[in-house]
């Protein structure tokens, strides 16, 4: 994903869409082989190819060779541990403000799905802080960032967030931990002034707590919100929305480091 | 936004936070003056001052020195002409899998508020082809953007859809324009093979004769969905939805480039 | 439900909720029985007992007898044929102006739900006309309002909805079939000046081509919408909606019957 | 509403659809005068009409005279005090299974909207107890019913729930105020055996408060809910949601009395 060379090379990423709209993913390896039920694919015939070409299996059924872009990555790191859906990576990233350069941490790894996320948006230039409790778990994640080559812009820390983090003027935290009220301290020793907290919650009481922690370690410009994404059948003389949606993900919770003693008047 | 020294400069965009929470946002020039109600700061004082730190108002009150993230512009591009929502935009971003690098093409630039999103995202490395129909409209897009300093990341350009793009092989198109459908082979020469298409129409008649013409063309993947973003009052003892939302900005479809006689079957 | 004596009587149709919470519906007939995982009851011991008894099975473990409410038993029509659903239901008996002594027509009848709910709404003093083209649907829906005792407020009718209604000055009809726009004349035949007309559609084509049609017979006061019915878990530690939720049933509309060329403008 | 002769009477509520789809609402009285910018109708002359019949303005333009249906009523009180909202309202109904006949109480009583739809609801042969504590809130929700010529199926009591309430083996009892939780001992007096209970919060710190005391009171069937409606722009060519909805009225609490010792296993 990271480099974007115009031919297929050993060590990429390698997208492919079958005859009738399937898809595979895998990193293009000398030696390596792709059976699908339409035929074998050896991917030595994939390397050198260019990105977009035709390509074909030893049954003579065409696939498209392509980079894959996150989502579809995501959405596959989402179908094993459904961690963080598209539609709340996609406003996180825009509500910390994240872009190329950017400077992100965040507890608890877990998936590695925002991890991959955050790593993919903020480029070469810019650095993700990635803290797990657990080293099991940070063990699958890292492998899901190296296979999407992004894990070189990801510092992988196995770690309490009790205990605080190494870093200081960071542009923005996610918590993404069940308690994420006891460590405010911690997210505002590792922030830059003005900096951009968030997290994401599933109950409401989980945001009643970090609300009121919040206030009382005066982050300011709160905001709770939740988003609703609705599915519709694409067909043109019968558009309706599907039958079962996600009736719920979690609680979206962002708000800015201020200076203490700035913080907003409760009501 | 795309600068990021330690220190503010003479042109940069300054996001000042005030005392109860307000916020400001303005270009650094030599001899220029931001008056607040808590009193006036002058631009030559800021200029020169770490980012982060407090600065006070010729009346002894502090305020905090940011640089303004994306998200504080957008929600100030939007106020003015309400095009595209930040749950709409950070979706989009993520479902055209844009990032560092990409290229990526937009008709028509309107407000230039997804024009900054792309733009923020795709770094330096990247680039962003915008086109609309009207002069005067762009104009205005193009004042936001160089505001932002992100204008030369974008090439605009006053041209009609119908007499299609200049460009090939590129990752990703978005048409924000009330007939897609009637472009949808001009979007097809510009993009690569397996390349995103994306659009926002706001009425159930548009989506239906976007997915009829998507399926002629030979796009597939299609995807359809709306997103509900509903915000809550951030009050800890009293935590409840807020009782106005918006209910509806526009339909999200989607679709990606496929080989001519390689699309789903309809049903 | 109809019936309220206050003791069990045959030929009632009785609820029992069992010691965790399970509940059973059954019509009391003498030698009947009721087999549970909590033991045996026999109709002839539960005939004769006050209605929100405990009442024992042969092991012994108590259940509470009851009279079901109709909200019962329209979830269990539901869970076979899923054709309306209770928040659906609500809204168009109050868009109706359904109440005691209302006479209303619906086409078709289906699985009896939205029959045995208008059934139950309109009271002894109110009648029901229920049309159908296929005569086994219809015999189903006979049996599940004669199981709630409220057949007799029904006329049920084997007839396609195009051969016109028999009714006159009705104050309400409601289509629910996928073509109500074909019907219009019928229904305007069928209802009062200014009574009510609804229907309830999946897709938007339909209701693009209701709108048209409702326009051109000179109904007013359209109203579209939908209704979206989220669940939470009923954990006071720990709220949350649960994960899942319908995404759609139907888009509702309603309209007025108006004389004749005395229409809102249409834009 | 009641009485439902077939020509307008003095006393009655009179409905009139004008030339343009406006509507107006009087009670029929001799002497009486209706103003509009399409004329003067005077009372006695719509007095001894056939409802549905065409009435004139002293200018000669048409109103069509209709009995109001309950809805139309309901909107009317709802501008005023915007207590509970037709959606809510509609399931509410089904939910406490209230029909012909049911003995429901109410507390407090507010506006009387739900007042209205349950007295509605029960018809001449069923009954409402509605009790509020401000004994000037429910001299306005009196009059409200008066006007729809419901008050008779009404028993209004200026009383406080916390010292309970004077009727037995209710069907159903509704809570409409900020604490049910300090009343369900007096809500359990007035029930009978699975009897329903249901109340509307606006907060989720209330709805937790209530799940624990209706566990704590041995309620069973525990529902936690809330109704997003979301209405369309009626225009068949350009069919979309309106803009703006209403994000939040409040949630949706539901529950049995189950005899004591029998209630559910809390997790």
């Amino acid at each position: 994903m990271a480099a974007r060379h115009s031919h297929a090379q050993a060590g990429d990423l390698a997208h492919l869409l079958g005859p009738r709209g399937q898809t595979m993913t895998a990193q293009l390896t000398p030696g390596g082989r792709i059976e699908t039920m339409h035929g074998i694919l050896t991917h030595d015939d994939l390397i050198g190819q260019e990105w977009g070409s035709r390509v074909f299996s030893h049954l003579g059924k065409h696939f498209i060779l392509l980079q894959p872009a996150l989502d579809d990555v995501l959405r596959d790191i989402e179908r094993v541990t459904q961690v963080v859906y598209p539609k709340d990576i996609g406003y996180i990233l825009l509500s910390l403000g994240i872009g190329p350069g950017s400077r992100v941490l965040e507890a608890g790894t877990g998936s590695g799905a925002l991890t991959a996320a955050l790593a993919h948006a903020v480029g070469d230039q810019g650095h993700v802080f990635s803290y797990e409790r657990r080293a099991e778990t940070q063990v699958a994640a890292r492998r899901n960032l190296e296979q999407l080559g992004l894990a070189q812009r990801v510092t992988f820390q196995v770690s309490d967030a009790a205990d605080g983090f190494d870093e200081q003027d960071l542009q923005a935290v996610f918590l993404d931990l069940p308690n994420p009220e006891d460590y405010l301290a911690q997210v505002r020793a590792a922030l830059q002034s003005g900096g951009f907290f968030g997290s994401l919650l599933p109950t409401t009481n989980q945001v009643s707590l970090l609300i009121t922690a919040l206030k009382q370690h005066d982050f300011g410009f709160l905001e709770v919100s939740e988003i609703l994404h609705r599915y519709y059948q694409p067909i043109a003389a019968r558009l309706r929305p599907v039958d079962n949606m996600t009736g719920h993900t979690g609680f979206l919770i962002f708000a800015r480091k201020l200076v203490t003693g700035q913080n907003e008047a409760e009501d």
